[in-house]
């Protein structure tokens, strides 16, 4: 049924956890979020690496995504080697040891009403 | 005037059918579409396999797209092998066996505001 | 300053024009926008074809976009050969004699707050 | 960690600046804003130009994104050689002599929720 799809390398030029949040926890958090679909058999080894506007890039954070499976990860939970400010800009790339498919969703809950956006991220060839 | 357009093989990293809903139905449902255009002049017969976090994948949904016909399929309608959990992460993979062209949208009514999302899904080679 | 820029065929698997709207007209009246870029020295002769889920496809549909100007065509408005129903899923293909750019939006203000997606759309090659 | 992600010519055919918000500034202020990531190690030149439906097109707009940097660029405050009109369409084309990655998205606070559009900008070959 697997097969692997995607590419080894994305970016996302877009990248900002809103600075609060409205409604229940967790689904109502304000959070961004970077989605990766592993299709194939093999684990995906992922690292990502975060850059600002005004620092050097920070990274990488570690993910394993395992075979025939999807991970949805919020920016906001990565921890390792530090945790994003929120408030700021940034953009994330994210490189993988097998093909992987990259989308990036935010759901911005800083008002009574949430506003949603998506992207599949950019992937380098 | 009809031309086969598209990719047979189709990723979405992102999948995500909202809990509840608020609103008049069925336009108001919190729905998680994937939007198939074929555009050729042989009906497409699809095989949606369905990608989660914590169990291996579960599919194929088939689907037939007819002749220079779209069909917005809601992932909340899919009941063959089995229905999607809601308030769950999943990912998604669409193989035809003509060109399509596949654009993903969430329309998120859990709030009394909707929200909506949409992208282009990601075209494997 | 100008140079060709895009692609000569495109499609967008979404289309849906919400059946009502509110707030000031017409910022907010509830649309399904194209918007073309041709960045080019000519002229761009665009013929839009809509598909349906349920009868043969409508068009052409024909646009002149200038040379070197961009047009944010609301589905909304396109009368010849006959307009887009609404609350009815549609799909389109655009072509064009010289390569431009494709981006589909659109504003749901069915509901007081309104709700906006956009994506590129899909580059045929 | 760096290395050089993207493409050197990328256009977004949607463009457009609210005429008004809603909320604390700056973060709810209407704004279409285009996010450069720059993952090389050499600083981006970017030039943009705007393309309207009824002029000819406006720029370059000068922007440089250091070495392993990412700028989000809020066409709201793009001035030089002139200010984008609010309430007006337009297209851009970003052009760099490094490669970059483009992310397009629109905070639209015109109501008293706001609304959310993201997409990937298209890359040229």
């Amino acid at each position: 049924m697997s097969q692997s799809i995607g590419s080894t390398c994305w970016a996302i030029a877009e990248g900002y956890i809103p600075a609060y949040s409205n409604g229940p926890e967790p689904q109502f958090t304000s959070h961004e979020t970077v989605c990766i679909l592993n299709a194939g058999d093999s684990d995906a080894h992922v690292e990502m690496t975060i850059f600002y506007s005004d620092q050097e890039p920070v990274g990488p954070y570690q993910v394993t995504v395992p075979a025939r499976r999807t991970r949805h990860i919020r920016f906001n939970d990565l921890t390792d080697p530090k945790p994003i400010p929120h408030d700021t800009d940034f953009a994330s790339v994210i490189r993988s040891d097998v093909p992987i498919v990259v989308q990036h969703t935010r759901l911005d809950s800083r008002q009574s009403e949430n506003a949603l956006l998506s992207t599949i991220a950019y992937a380098s060839n």
